[in-house]
């Protein structure tokens, strides 16, 4: 099977959760939006010509199905990229944590933009740096550490135990994000999150990973993606 | 099975997409956190005693299994409860709907708490007017228009055609509990959405919705749940 991710080009964004599967599982795909035409392609997707209309990229073509949304995603490659467990009991804890990251993610983006992505960032500043205060001193440590707590409790070395997911490598993305965003406040933040680093580190010098993080696929991170580094707002 | 079913008293929620997908269906289940000694239960499951500790609330006990996220719970009912289609595709198709039912009560709660749930709301009083003229204007037309425009290309009468699955319930919810919250608002924005408001009048009477939104279980709206109405912040 060669799949089609639609996603905006020039960010990582959301995008980039299913594209560290993709890449892990040394997948055949086409991200097709990087690609001359291929916004058009996307756009179209998104109007009036499918049957399911998604609402928003990132979406994965496989043969004639679409779908959307990245957990939704994720839970469709996970088995077929040998990245999730077999049984449905396992599937859906698996699942039910990539929906916590999808919170997570949304939170991380309002950080920049707290009154709505309609707004630019220079002008809802003093609200960002209300809405990153908070986020530094009380979310992310929350959603961290209850990441870590899942890793302690599953016995290691992975999110799941033995099994290594796409899940572990949400947790990687969310890592090298934060750094880059928050390098002082993640410096704090880190000391809490040992066996987290640990999963970090373990990815990254994953075949498919490495070599991918070292090509022109991987963009780098910038200020127009979710991960945006505004001094101003790293206390 | 009887179900079990955790969730914060006192309010709708996040909650009440799973109980109208519970008490359509006629489904036996306990609200566990409403009885006496219930919360302490509830707490005892995300902290350290189960093997796959939720993040948060609403949680769903079926027999051993306990699983979380609005989506996932609906998304595992569904079938079981004949608020889903049998077919792999259908049943992606239906999730994909519910993640963005997901992404919107999110920008709902942000109506009134755009800092974080961590600031009172006359705290960040001005950031919620700014927020909600925003989400009033562009965001939940946005959202809407995009359910209104599913069911066009479904056919009718429901989202999913001539299925009536759980997505149908959401849409009940997000319009009753949006009407509750902005009533001057959602006049205007309601002149765009024909189809949306049958498939809500058509749920209002359904035998077990019609008798559930009668009874005590039905908790009203009120301003510590997701849809507050603030009169400021109707335009």
């Amino acid at each position: 099977m060669r799949y089609e991710l639609f996603y905006w080009p020039g960010i990582q964004g959301r995008g980039e959760f299913v594209r560290l599967a993709l890449e892990d599982a040394g997948a055949s795909y086409d991200d097709v939006a990087r690609r001359k035409g291929g916004i058009n392609r996307m756009l179209a997707m998104m109007g009036d010509r499918g049957k399911h209309p998604p609402f928003a990229p990132p979406l994965l073509k496989a043969g004639k199905l679409v779908i959307a949304h990245v957990a939704e995603i994720l839970f469709y490659l996970g088995p077929r990229l040998k990245l999730a467990p077999r049984d449905e009991v396992g599937k859906l804890w698996l699942h039910q944590l990539q929906l916590t990251v999808t919170d997570f993610v949304k939170e991380i983006h309002d950080t920049h933009h707290p009154l709505g992505g309609e707004f630019y960032y220079e002008d809802a500043k003093p609200e960002a740096k209300r809405f990153t205060g908070n986020f530094l001193k009380q979310r992310a440590p929350k959603y961290l550490g209850y990441f870590e707590h899942v890793l302690k409790k599953s016995g290691g070395p992975y999110l799941l135990g033995r099994k290594f997911t796409y899940i572990d490598l949400s947790m990687f993305q969310l890592i090298e994000g934060l750094r880059y965003a928050f390098p002082n406040a993640m410096k704090r933040i880190e000391r809490r999150l040992p066996d987290l680093l640990d999963v970090h580190d373990r990815v990254a010098v994953r075949p498919g990973i490495n070599k991918y993080l070292a090509s022109e696929r991987r963009i780098p991170f910038n200020e127009s993606g979710i991960f945006r580094h505004y001094p101003e707002l790293d206390a």
